[in-house]
């Protein structure tokens, strides 16, 4: 049985000799460990995949074990993931369609490890390809005068559906703290723009006025202060001054949905960690 | 004798034809054309590499029927330039050596076209690098209160020196409107970071604080306001969370020279024309 | 009425002046020229957007006067395209379905000005994806024996749909001369490596097997030699040691589908030429 | 006293904990793990980076305890390298300047934890850059009938320099299995091709007849079969139908001189590990 851990905790001496003896004495295989030092903060991350021969049953008394043999004498927030459990992703989007097609093509041929019980949007555009792969949808239209009323909706649906993730796949609507506060850095956005760079609305408008010779799209947790939540992931795309504001769009569509499915992949394989509004990403 | 021409003007319909008509009847064969319309603007750009077979002297002939038969009728702003003049070309530093050796290590091969008359520093520190290429170099600190003084200093040399245009290769003072008005569009700087994020001081440790997945430089020409002049030439390149702030500085020289020389060269060979803050780069 | 010319001739003075003085005489305004000489063959190549605003009838006028005034008397190879005019593409697949799902999502949101008459495949695995976006789907299954009869099959669909190019969207199959003789330069294909390095069958385990730190992919025009036909597009992803060959495939797909959606559009907006086994592509 | 431990061994469970539990009983603190298994070999590699507060004399002691508790029972080939010495490095070039001055304007600014005995060419050309930098330089010719006698020569130097690598930076000779094995993955070459595409001789003019897309660099340890060794790292920039062979020339010295650095540090910094010809590159 696969296992990720995923640990960060106060910085000290020992900690990686400790965890893997612990893991070795449990009939554990460290299949791959990964650690980063925060030095500035004095934070120890550490990710170790492990394959035990042990049965399901006993999982439960090895994060007894583990809790108090190593979380607690070394203050450890940590969490253990079985690799036989497919978090439950909901997919949010506005009218756009090519991130929902992207992440969707992705799915269908088992690239990502996921169950999508549903996909949620403001407008009727979309239905169609919900209906094409076969996945529920629902549409929750939003206006300045219903947004709460919808996003009490929304809470519904991913409380009813139990979504461990959300994805806004181009959700062209601002999420409040009331849906953020449900799912801390569990929402994964991707905004047009090669962040901090151009925030908030038309990045392409404002990167075409500003002569930029590179564009980009960037791919975060959502918190609530707008895209500026931590990072996951970046990646970048050269225009010239004979590029239109169209041209920006298009090309920009082909990096938002790179970057998005990089984003999620990684979330997915419990590859992120999130500290000081800054992401730590296992290689 | 290869000719380069450069020409804005507003956009009108039979403005190629009409140039090239002109090149041909004067007896060029045109080896390169790039051209570019800013839709918005109404503008028109134009680049020509001719070869003329005719003599020196009947540049200025060609120039004055240039003038009268297209300049005046179009309305154009237009320049020529003959292969055979190498522009004269200023090095300022401070400190950091990394673009300073980039820069006379193409120079010493002959990959840039042109004449490096001195180097100027605030600092001394470089002196032994401008002594190694036997290149003068001249020493003009510069503190609040001889600020003034010392600019009256650099437009000297740049006078007596018949400097064409200058570049800042980590020059850390911000230059004024003094020099900067005598060299519009003439002064090349390198930012290290992928503006306009992180405009001013310190921006690899502004893009450490943001946690970004990528950091970038940029080389634009100077004006007023700091950093936010045309973009020439940017590049980035990824970091990671175990990245410190000394590996992005480290990372970040690379790009730097780089990104540096390839906005020179593209200067040098007049590929860069510049309308409303934004440049047009020919290929 | 927007009009695209592309041109190619033995390279000699005036051409470019004939040419736009031509367009200017009959009423069309330029709107792009991209012009490029091969100098060691001595070959011309030009591509220019005119808007026209006389009707089409006149474009009958208008080729004759071309073929008569420039065509004949600078020996060209030419034609002449109508903006409003969308090419017929025919796409084969074998099947993977993650460049099939590329090109179609941007079919779908109009970003190919093509239409796209019929799916073709070896297999009918892929015949639910041809539903989902409506359009016809043929299963021309292929064995050794009954190749040539599928490739007679394949033309005679071909022909009767009047498909003006064929997209290989990882048709795992070999096309014979057959087939590329009736489409020369007109049968675009991906292949899953940096060409001309791991040409042929399972270039990703070559790939791993040489212990390179990059992997590519490389859109190509199909010629009878195989993976050696003239280059559209190339990308490139790194890699690391850490990287199986399941993961190279993995993110190699994300290469293969990008490359090829932009040699494809490249193709549809006439902006390749090819010569000598090459190819040159507009701006 | 910082130390660098690198491993490899079959692979077997509880490795990581047995060196971890090691380092931690002998009062070390592990600033950096990193681990890969190649799970087709069965090879297990590692890197440590660990703080030790003993002095120099018990890192005797130390190796001797490893050599007996771990190296043994797991079959381990390792070594201990301590970050007080600093490894010596020659560089062997011939008539191109710009990976030199590259290395050692990264060595004048500290850069480069190496020292450089000497420089060595088979040309005097770049005798000036070897004096700008103070270093002694070694002028030996090499001719057909010259050649083994010249590796002699060479021989002699690295053996009174005490040189521990060899940076070939641009140097146009083959170096034969003579000078190889007494430097196995210990002498660094840079190929201006993306190998394999493209090994051997006249690669920028390889890779203009083929028409492509992207050239590249390679930097990778010598073997006796050329340009096949071990490759350390590659990076690649676009070009066009425009560019010329000069022009490749041109944008690959830019990848050359920073592909080689990065291969350089990382071998430096004791990033790499060789094995069935091909690399692990440590983060």
């Amino acid at each position: 049985m696969k296992t990720t851990i995923l640990i960060n905790c106060p910085d000290q001496s020992g900690i990686i000799s400790s965890v893997t003896g612990f893991i070795h004495k449990k009939g554990g295989n460290i299949i791959y460990i990964d650690q980063h030092v925060d030095k500035e903060a004095g934070v120890f991350f550490m990710r170790l995949e492990s394959d035990f021969e042990k049965n399901i049953p006993a999982v439960k008394n090895l994060k007894q074990e583990f809790e108090n043999e190593l979380a607690q004498p070394y203050q450890m927030e940590w969490s253990l993931h079985l690799g036989s459990v497919k978090p439950k992703m909901a997919l949010f989007v506005s009218k756009y369609n090519h991130c929902l097609y992207d992440l969707l093509s992705r799915y269908n041929i088992g690239e990502l490890e996921v169950e999508i019980p549903f996909i949620l949007s403001n407008h009727s555009d979309l239905e169609y390809v919900a209906n094409q792969f076969e996945i529920p949808f629902f549409h929750v239209p939003v206006t300045k005068s219903t947004k709460d009323e919808a996003e009490n909706r929304q809470l519904e649906l991913l409380k009813e559906y139990q979504i461990d993730f959300i994805v806004l796949a181009r959700y062209m609507q601002i999420v409040t703290s009331k849906v953020i506060d449900n799912y801390p850095n569990k929402i994964i956005n991707i905004h047009h723009s090669f962040l901090p760079a151009f925030a908030g609305a038309k990045p392409y408008h404002a990167a075409f006025e500003r002569g930029v010779k590179i564009i980009g799209a960037t791919s975060h947790y959502v918190t609530e202060e707008l895209d500026a939540g931590p990072i996951i992931e970046q990646d970048v795309t050269t225009v010239t001054h004979a590029h239109s504001i169209k041209d920006f769009i298009t090309k920009g569509r082909d990096l938002e949905k790179i970057v998005l499915s990089r984003a999620v992949k990684l979330h997915i394989n419990r590859k992120t960690m999130v500290y000081n509004n800054k992401t730590v990403i296992f290689s």
